[in-house]
């Protein structure tokens, strides 16, 4: 087997890392770039990655006629988390029969939020004869697929409970600002009805999780909340004064017969005292998973993408999503 | 979709627990049993799962006879942990053309280990248009399957650690038995050096996990030692007197150019503080997982097999593994 050719659209934090791992594994490379932002347009790749080699590959800003010169085996698209918002770019791969990994959450399982573009994209893919799949960390496993692997082991389950608890001090400035550090109760509360605070992807893996199990949930909930600093918080970029917002606390629950059945709750902000993620399967039997220090959200979403490109490459045509490929895992080199 | 009809054969502790499974579950229904015990034959299944009702499912002895006349959907195979053990009975099920799920350890992997007999039945399957798997909690899941799916969020892995800590105490007694409890260490390396003490599967595991990784492994070892009991100890079914053996610990480790890469371990004896199973993924990020309580081995195992079914039904014909599979999940009722 050749190396696969990989083509990036998006070279935001997510698609630089990308990149970057890229640049390091077996079997895989790079050989073009997309972005829209006119000051990445012309920059090389691996410097615009911060590699410290170039990577030969020039940032364009043109989509069609990058794809239409590169040939690539597989685009990785990284460039929005609405799925409104990249169905363009989507269209124009099929429409060159290229295969897709994407980071875009609302895709990770659009069949109930999005049915609509679901089944246009999962016709389409179909009539190219390629993959498209979205992932990530989160939604892509830590909410949906592994909760999911987990309850292959259960004779029943009652409840799934998912907690992501993380001190968002460990993350990148972005990720504070995204989860409202330093914003007075008012201010994140506009930000939040302007759905410019909010995780996106809760619907999905709750989605998930119920088609998984063949659960028809009546109702599911999606709240956004702040979290207050009782004291000052000193953090690495920001501070945070008493009664102002150090972060997020957004729960998704989703309800079968008039009973919770799924809960989704993230907790991020300045000062957590734990990261962690945690599942609890309440069933026959009770399975309670930790994951102690949490699984680091970009770091992750990249390695998870990056890992996904053989299960991809190799999956059948039309939309697919985390449930239908086979067993997630890492990979490099000699593969049987 | 129809109900699935379910052909059971081998109807050990296991066998009847997913008998047991299968009387709860829509979607599925026993309609065949065979197994090689007279006294269990011409017993009601329902009666010999402990089920309060009778299936009206006779269980007979001889398997060719049984399935001509039952035509199942597929067949649930646990009636050996060696493949030596279930190759006929596996030749005739294909031979009518029976996808098989079972519970044969040395099943779940074969490729490295039993090389011949697994391209053999690849061919058989294939010839057969049917999908054969072996799975269960441990080879099929928590040593391989789940250290596996987390690998995905990383991206590089150094090494992998899969420990299982077990109070026997918690087990039935043919467990406790097969663990050694209450031998003599003398007793306990005579039972060793015949096979009869040994966990099944650590090799199946091993090879699992490097091929999915892309690893060459150039030894592994597999070593069994005895626990010790240093104080008398007094369970349920057994008690020990100390310096007698009060469990197994064993050890499967697999090298990569010389250097420990995969480390899987079994702690089962009567008195162990704690019940766990914990991975460790070694590189970046580092992961540490922790189930607490463990999974049950019984519980897990048939509930594995069971929810199995309608992926190994939907799968590709030929020899199958839990690699191959979608994402494992349970089920029940109506799914898209």
């Amino acid at each position: 087997m050749g190396v696969t050719r990989v083509f990036h659209v998006g070279l935001g934090p997510i698609g630089v890392a990308i990149a970057r791992q890229i640049a390091t594994r077996p079997g895989v490379r790079s050989i073009a770039a997309v972005d829209t932002d006119p000051l990445k347009g012309g920059r090389d790749l691996g410097e615009l990655a911060g590699l410290e080699k170039r990577l030969g590959v020039s940032v364009r800003d043109n989509l069609s006629d990058a794809v239409r010169k590169a040939r690539p085996d597989i685009a990785v698209v990284c460039t929005s988390s609405s799925l409104e918002g990249v169905m363009a770019d989507l269209e124009t791969l099929l429409a060159f029969r290229i295969p897709v990994v994407s980071t875009t959450e609302e895709l990770a399982y659009p069949w109930r939020s999005h049915p609509r573009h679901a089944r246009r994209l999962d016709t389409l893919a179909r009539k190219a004869r390629v993959p498209v799949l979205a992932t990530g960390v989160n939604p892509g496993f830590v909410m949906d697929a592994l909760p999911i692997m987990l309850t292959a082991a259960c004779e029943h389950v009652d409840r799934i409970t998912v907690l992501r608890v993380q001190d968002a001090g460990m993350r990148r400035l972005p990720f504070q600002h995204k989860v409202g550090v330093g914003l007075t109760p008012a201010a994140f509360a506009r930000q939040v009805t302007a759905g410019s605070i909010r995780h996106i992807g809760f619907r999905q893996s709750m989605a998930m999780i119920a088609d998984a199990c063949g659960w028809r949930l009546d109702r599911v909930t999606d709240e956004v909340a702040p979290q207050l600093a009782t004291e000052t918080i000193h953090g690495e970029h920001l501070s945070v004064a008493p009664g102002h917002v150090c972060g997020i606390v957004q729960e998704a629950v989703g309800y079968r017969s008039g009973e919770p059945i799924v809960r989704l709750r993230l907790e991020a902000y300045l000062g957590a005292p734990e990261t962690y993620d945690s599942i609890e399967i309440e069933g026959i039997p009770r399975l309670t998973m930790t994951l102690a220090g949490g699984l680091h959200g970009d770091i992750a979403t990249a390695s998870i993408v990056v890992n996904s490109i053989p299960h991809v490459l190799a999956a059948a045509p039309g939309l697919r999503t985390m449930r239908d490929l086979v067993l997630p895992s890492y990979f490099t080199g000699r593969r049987r």
